[in-house]
């Protein structure tokens, strides 16, 4: 339903909550709610089963009919801003004109499932950046991973930065959350070999058999792996380096062991 | 030469250039100078030929001898700055208590040799992010590639978030600006194959032969590679994707190609 009133001021208190979701990580938390920016991201979260609570749009700024885009939220309720109270919301530079207020999933691991007989899952623990996560899920979305495993998370996974730089990626993974004991357990439950990336006793990741049930685990750039992993270790895996720097960027490292996987299973 | 007398105010002419020259590419140009910050992008950027013309440290960040430091720089001065002063020039939160200011070097194409008989070379056309770039430039590091070629490049690579990104990186390989027509015509003189990163038209990348002397070229995510590529492509290479999204990150969609091109070459 699209409402006739406008709102043109920043003071109004819908517009004073989704800056408080966009920043605040105990926000999100405590309302169980975050924001969308985007035509394509809002289109992907409800394709991920999220429900839109609200559609804030500008009129000035999208280039698309709002009628027909909001026939696909029949229960979702749909609120023009102004031009100026959309750029104060904005979070991107080159922004679409459209943003969204949805409820958030339940992340724990109780809710990963292996539909798959053969799942290939990610596990990233601690990562850092906003932007290598997102980088991560874009990945993960691109070689249909079964799920992604985010061990001793850092941050909420709907902050606005991780939103942004995943395309909407965050919406089409699974994605748990835990403790890396808590991540261990789960796989070795599910028996799905622990694969970890770490630069000593370790086999060159194209001579490892990536085909069967496999979790493909990075650690952080400035420290890698804890002990805890590599003690469960299954094999470990080495991406040869001949450079005067013996470290990539985490979310290319991940990348190149995912796709050598997913090249030994015929993609 | 380690200098007597520390500088402790902001208004201080050396603290006002090197302010500069980190935030205007205008200025790096100008001068032919530019910024690196911390001991292991400057030692990167010695060992990789450049002049470093001055250090600047502060004794209250510092972990390490700055005697023993430079020690290996016999021609440079090095001035102390106070806390404040270094904060004040400090581009990293984690910053490590030193900077450089150090001579750029020329990356017109007449610099790039291929001096291996096998050459493999990134081409990555516009790049739009700093922190791309980097990751790229440590990938190129880390496979050792003969030469990156960056194509209509839309900023210098001397920007302290390239820099940064690239964790020195750029310092550790071959760099080379030019125009998309200027560097065809390079790879074309020293017979290297041109394979492009393509949706369309395209052979699986892992089916093609990687063995040979080739440029893997790269373009930016929102629009791929212009024509002028594609027409003098001898090859379009295609990562098969199965996720929502048809794009991956394009410093990642490098790697998972550079790193097929290794592993067939046998690393």
């Amino acid at each position: 339903m699209i409402h006739d009133k406008l709102i043109s001021s920043i003071q109004n208190p819908l517009i004073k909550k989704i800056k408080l979701l966009q920043e605040k990580s105990r926000e999100r938390k405590k309302t169980g709610l975050f924001v969308i920016e985007g035509k394509r991201e809002i289109q992907l979260a409800k394709k991920g089963g999220y429900t839109i609570d609200q559609l804030l749009y500008s009129k000035e700024i999208i280039d698309f009919s709002i009628e027909d885009f909001i026939a696909d939220f029949p229960e979702t309720s749909c609120v023009e801003v102004s031009y100026a109270v959309y750029q104060k919301l904005a979070y991107r530079q080159s922004t679409e004109g459209i943003l969204a207020v949805a409820q958030g999933k339940s992340h724990t691991l109780e809710n990963i499932h292996f539909s798959s007989k053969n799942p290939l899952v990610l596990v990233a623990e601690a990562p850092e950046k906003p932007g290598n996560i997102g980088a991560l899920l874009r990945t993960a979305d691109a070689a249909r991973l079964d799920a992604v495993l985010i061990a001793n998370p850092k941050s909420d996974v709907y902050n606005p930065n991780i939103i942004r730089s995943s395309v909407g990626c965050v919406f089409t993974s699974q994605i748990g959350l835990g403790s890396t004991e808590e991540i261990i357990s789960l796989l070795k439950n599910n028996r799905i070999s622990i694969r970890c990336a770490a630069l000593s006793a370790s086999k060159t990741y194209t001579e490892s058999n990536l085909t069967g049930p496999l979790a493909l685990v990075v650690g952080t750039e400035s420290s890698g792996l804890t002990d805890e992993w590599l003690k469960n270790s299954d094999e470990n895996l080495i991406i040869p380096m001949k450079g005067e720097i013996d470290s990539m960027n985490v979310s290319v490292s991940a990348a190149i062991l995912i796709f050598e996987a997913a090249r030994q299973r015929g993609f």
